[in-house]
């Protein structure tokens, strides 16, 4: 029988994610003394402290919240900030399990934008893996390096501010990622990069991005089983005997274009 | 400058895939003295023993062939035995994502089928998680059980041939999957299994489930932002100036619920 | 060689479209001495008369604008009023196809709600089919009576304020359109008005409706051939070198029933 | 009261849809002494003459089959000939809608391929519009009237074994519909011959091609109004307590692209 770990509490210095519905969660981070203010009413970060996570507890109106662990998606739409167009869970996702991210993998990244695909991959490598990213601006990385530090996650991470077209210096890497607009001119540095048998998995929000990545791929002639796909994510409403896709959806986010280095 | 591992090469008792064209891709273990066949000719494994991965080979006809590490990926369509429905790459990735599975988790699931869903979540759990998987067919457990040391996966999974609707002896996981007809039977075992704030994913193939489900998640008064969604795949065929999505997708494989414990 | 039709012109009396961008665009009825008035200026009305359709004019402020002929798509957008749930274009289209709607046909529908399928069906059986239309509130008939008659259509319709699931008067009818919240209750005056091998085609939002819907029908006994179905547009965002789907896009509006009566 | 029309009993000459099955449905023309058979037996058709359609009849083996009246969709999808790619049902659908094909409209096509999209306007033209048809291939024309001549519809269709890209002669029509590799180098024939306001309609099957026609029709300059779109159609298998959308569905037939003519 496995009865391990006591349930957690809340202490000073953790990230809370406080849930009042489905439009109000908010990540703060408990601080002596801090208030924490929403339209439906404050709460003194003190008095969490100590709480096991999932307790309910009251705003000053008296309006109910819960007060629980925020999980590393929480922090991304929650507590990061963005800068650039962020990519999606859906996509995140599927990203994951086809570069077959796992414990202890050596990865490349380019660019590393706001850093929501870094942190959902580095998550995941622990404890002896490593993320390589590269990114040519020095705001972006910048911005990635906190959104990193706020999960966590920065000492998983090398980011190093240079152009991934002008070559990498790492070697036999298990896979790499690009989320940049021209990635058919880094294909040279991934197929160095990688080693044989690994995957590089491209995101790109146009169709011609894909074209023009698919035909590069195809003339390097370093890479094959060659894929480009689409996801699209269809959110219900469920109500008891009545069940109905929702209105809206988000039609369209990005194309993942994956391959193969041999 | 990071330049480590080696290339690594192909050794007695590797499986490993070989890749003749997009349709023709197996995955062999190297054994002294076997022979690989398919429609394009043979090959002697034992050839191979000492080539860097990702070296071409020919077959005995001359056509050629490549050498390489297979992926996760590779042994769950290639080289699993299959005796139930299987999760699809768009729906495993999504559950990585949604249900935070990562290095060092204690996870919960039922049942395992033929333990493809419990071979991606093993393989992200090293060096020190667990996943404990309920099945309550020991048909299905043994088949499970010979797919995940195919991977080299077993150590990571503790396979228990039980009900999960008559409880679970863990708790305070870190997330709970569920694939199985009656989700709603479980919810109970669920929420005691569960630490706070973690997630419960739910996979099933009708719309009929999907609302029990969520009906049940909300009667049951243990779980909050409860969520239903479906996700498409649309694979692209690519050739310079042509782009189009394939004539023939997946319409359908199955509806993910999931939600929170609090 | 064929140059009938002269061009046409506007004249008094006259629904036109006035587009003056893609999401500027107002059908307004040419009368003596009125005014168009938008944010982006004023037309005085009067000084259309006599234009050929196609030409453009400048507003008030120098902006210029498109005179057009409004196609009924035209109307419905721009001119009709709503006070129900409408159906879209790519459910209509669908519809209009699957229910064979033709010149001459006589056709049934229940219920009228503000008129927008029955408008479009109504434009396509002229001159001498008909469309009789069940709708059991007064105030929709209503609404829906001064809808036709925006578009010149009234003639084709016959609008019953009367209850479909008690029984029509109709016979050997040619389709029948049932837009209500229980088609399930009408199957039984459905086949009594439908002639052997006519479609019935069935538009409604959830999936629970779907399965009472064909449950009834497969067991009523008189419809074989009986298909559900859903259709998604998607808009595509073009502009040379970057092509991409929509970022937003309607994820639900309703399901298609359709089957044939024996 | 409405009573009008006699149930419609079989004839000489007719075309009959004999349905045994989901999967067992012909169209066969009811001739003296002819022997309809199938794979679940053999059906005498001078025994049908006289019968009201909708009837039940027994094969040689006792195996029963409705006798139905085909509606154009089953001519289309049963009797046709088709020696081209062909424009699907969603598509059809969507097309008689957003070009506005309605009784006495003028609508010129090009090219007519194997007649469907041909087939499905001319039937909602009459009784005095007419479908100006241009196809440059002589084989394609000759088989598309076969196909008009099955459906009692060529008496509509005016065929032009003629290249549209080099000029029509019709002018003030009310539609155009595209259905051909390059409609970009169609675009001034279609500007010359459509009637202000009305409506073009292209069908496409690759994204380049939505590409360069939205771009051809921008540049062009006599066009507003310009989209693009992509309708999917899905399936449901629906038992009840069980509804799921088929596992496999048509991933893509083609894009619509369409705008208005100024």
């Amino acid at each position: 029988m496995d009865t391990s770990a006591e349930p957690p509490t809340v202490g000073y210095g953790d990230l809370v994610l406080i849930y009042i519905d489905e439009r109000r969660r908010h990540v703060v981070r408990v601080e002596e003394g801090r208030v924490f203010g929403s339209d439906k009413g404050t709460l003194r970060l003190d008095d969490l402290v100590g709480l096991p996570y999932g307790s309910r507890v009251k705003l000053s109106t008296g309006v109910e919240a819960l007060v629980l662990q925020p999980l590393l998606d929480d922090l991304l739409s929650l507590a990061y900030r963005r800068k650039s167009q962020v990519i999606y869970p859906k996509d995140l996702g599927f990203i994951l399990y086809i570069a077959d991210i796992a414990p202890g993998k050596r990865v490349l990244e380019a660019g590393i934008g706001s850093g929501f695909l870094a942190s959902v991959v580095a998550s995941r490598l622990r404890p002896d893996g490593r993320l390589y990213s590269y990114e040519v601006r020095e705001d972006m990385a910048s911005i990635a390096r906190r959104n990193l530090e706020t999960a966590g996650l920065l000492d998983m991470v090398e980011i190093k501010v240079a152009d991934v077209r002008r070559g990498v210096e790492e070697r036999n890497l298990d896979a790499c990622l690009l989320d940049m607009p021209d990635p058919w001119n880094a294909l040279e540095s991934v197929y160095e990069a990688l080693k044989p048998s690994a995957r590089l998995v491209v995101f790109v929000p146009t169709i011609n991005q894909v074209e023009r990545t698919v035909v590069g791929l195809e003339r390097h002639g370093g890479f094959v089983d060659i894929h480009a796909v689409e996801l699209m994510l269809r959110e219900y409403q469920v109500k008891e005997g009545s069940v109905r896709p929702a209105t809206r959806m988000i039609g369209h986010t990005g194309y993942i274009v994956y391959a193969r280095r041999v």
